[in-house]
């Protein structure tokens, strides 16, 4: 693969001082930004991030920030999920969605407080479509782009790590919560979450000033853990059933097709704008779904749709695919119709390198 | 720099296969899409592209399809530049404003029919902002991304390869206009324009399956041409003061900051989301402006904002810079405040390799 030039365009974050010195060999760019997708090794990555502690520049997930009097009620109409419940210090897993039921963004909420939120976005400028229909709707409220950059920490030692940064209440912190934890005299949301299956937190680094003091702090902090500079794990994250917006779902997909149905209250979700396209999905189910994959063989890095096949006919698309050194198979993620979605149905997958068999599975390899 | 990571989310273009084939050496990631940034290097790019005819790849030139009875009011509602005039057949560059006047994208707008146009975009989601904009102000409109990707053609032998193809019709297109034009019984738009001052074409190709066949017929005909497959070259946008949007303006820019002033229309484009805020700035002129800048001495390249200082205060950024070997300097785009903005200022640029003089120009090195 070919190397990435050098632009502005392409933002930097503010750890990726840190993020060369430790040495990244290469990236992706997810919403206009540099994001390290590996260090040492793919699989090397892999095997620290299981058993040891990584931080992640995740910086990319840029905050979309709705604050005022009608800020609940915005929030509302961008997800077909329920939010009457959300509480203040609660994280809730988005589908975002158009008037037509396609996704958007799969992004996590962050519940500052009553009327002030984070978006924690996915590979799209959620940003402007939730400004757009702020203006279109006319609702009293504030929508922009604050400079706060997530710092992950994740693996099985990512508790004794913060606890050494940030004291020990952080143990406390529950899943899909967060608190407020002091470094140096700033007050950041820290919750218990991230793009791993190996638990873990996510900082809302609040300023680009602190940025790499908070990333030396962790690494001075974490020596005898084996701390590590890491990133999302290609092979981890499928084997999790972690889905990536743009490659696993896109617009063209409904959250039930994602597999995301259970994100979805479209009954009482009132005001969502997707809501009469998703309350006719939710009631007859989708013709497709998001489905575990294993396959057999060799196979090439995917770059792009790699179709399912069944008796010379197409019946889904491989979008996600790697070699799992603990399962011992290629592991995948993919869209299946229903007619070929149960667990056990053989189909046969088009790479680049040419047909492999695949295998529906009825759980990723958690 | 380090490598790009392969993935579905990262789309490959309907030229990607030729593109490959001609030895592409660097990327970057526009329009989440892979855009060639070098061939053999920028500087031997550059000449080339100066002397012959190059074949471009530029399919991350997404389209925004806008078509319906409010197709017209809603292309007025995203630009400040008036477009009553505008007639089929004509594309105008046209910056796209929020409702503060902050700059979304700076596309260029075709309209292939008084109800139907595309919007033809720079570095931006525009298509979430004007679906959003269509839903809010419940215009009876359709917008949507359509399978078409732009092929450019570039260069002082542009005509006479494009004529080997199309045939001779196709040099009475003018500047900024379009025709009709077929290739394997399919009719394409094709406009002059392009990233470049060299002159040449896009062709809007419109389909995927026929991408790759256009591709070959293009460098089949152009062989005692020297053609070659090239991209935007980094260099000679910057000497023509072509601006790149994310690089050289934000949405923290109004149009007229990033001297855009004589493409917005603002007392007559009644209907302009950033109408109002416009007005203000349309009066008082802006306080800051893109300004052409030529740095001394030896520079990195430019992957973030380079400040301009003068007697130690910040009076303006770099954030587009190039050595220019047919004008034996540093050639760079940078946004100047008024104080600091007339032709001849010496600043100086901090560059991650040190202090570097700097001196405003009159004008573009065209």
């Amino acid at each position: 693969m070919a190397t990435i030039a050098p632009s502005r365009r392409v933002r930097r974050t503010p750890f990726s001082a840190g993020v060369e010195a430790a040495g990244v060999k290469g990236y992706t760019v997810y919403n206009r930004m540099l994001l390290p997708t590996v260090f040492e090794s793919i699989t090397a990555d892999y095997r620290h991030l299981k058993d040891h502690v990584q931080v992640w520049d995740v910086a990319v997930e840029r905050q979309v920030e709705v604050r005022g009097p009608d800020a609940a009620r915005l929030m509302q109409m961008l997800t077909p999920r329920d939010l009457r419940g959300m509480l203040p210090g609660q994280c809730y897993y988005v589908p975002m969605v158009d008037e037509t039921g396609g996704m958007l963004n799969d992004p996590v909420a962050v519940k500052l407080a009553e009327d002030r939120y984070w978006i924690s976005i996915a590979d799209s400028d959620l940003l402007l479509w939730v400004k757009a229909v702020a203006l279109g709707f006319r609702l009293d409220v504030l929508v922009d782009e604050p400079d706060v950059s997530p710092l992950a920490v994740q693996g099985p030692k990512a508790d004794d790590l913060m606890a050494r940064v940030f004291g020990e209440e952080i143990r406390h912190v529950r899943f899909f919560r967060f608190g407020w934890f002091d470094f140096q005299g700033r007050s950041l949301a820290i919750a218990r979450s991230g793009y791993s299956k190996q638990g873990g937190f996510e900082i809302y680094v609040d300023g680009t000033d602190i940025g790499m003091p908070l990333w030396d702090a962790l690494f001075a902090a974490g020596e005898d853990l084996g701390v590590r500079a890491g990133c999302p794990n290609l092979i981890e994250r499928i084997e999790g059933g972690l889905l990536s917006y743009g490659n696993d779902m896109t617009r063209d997909n409904t959250p039930h097709e994602a597999g995301l149905g259970k994100f979805c209250n479209t009954h009482t979700a009132v005001g969502c704008i997707g809501r009469d396209a998703l309350l006719r999905v939710a009631k007859e189910g989708p013709v497709q779904q998001i489905r575990p994959i294993a396959i057999g063989g060799d196979i090439p890095p995917c770059d792009r749709v790699w179709p399912l096949m069944a008796g010379g006919k197409r019946v889904g698309q491989v979008t996600s695919a790697a070699r799992s050194p603990d399962f011992g198979v290629n592991v995948a993620i993919g869209m299946v119709r229903m007619t070929h979605w149960d667990a056990g149905t053989v189909l046969e997958v088009e790479t680049p390198d040419g047909m492999r068999p695949a295998t529906v599975q009825d759980k990723f390899w958690i």
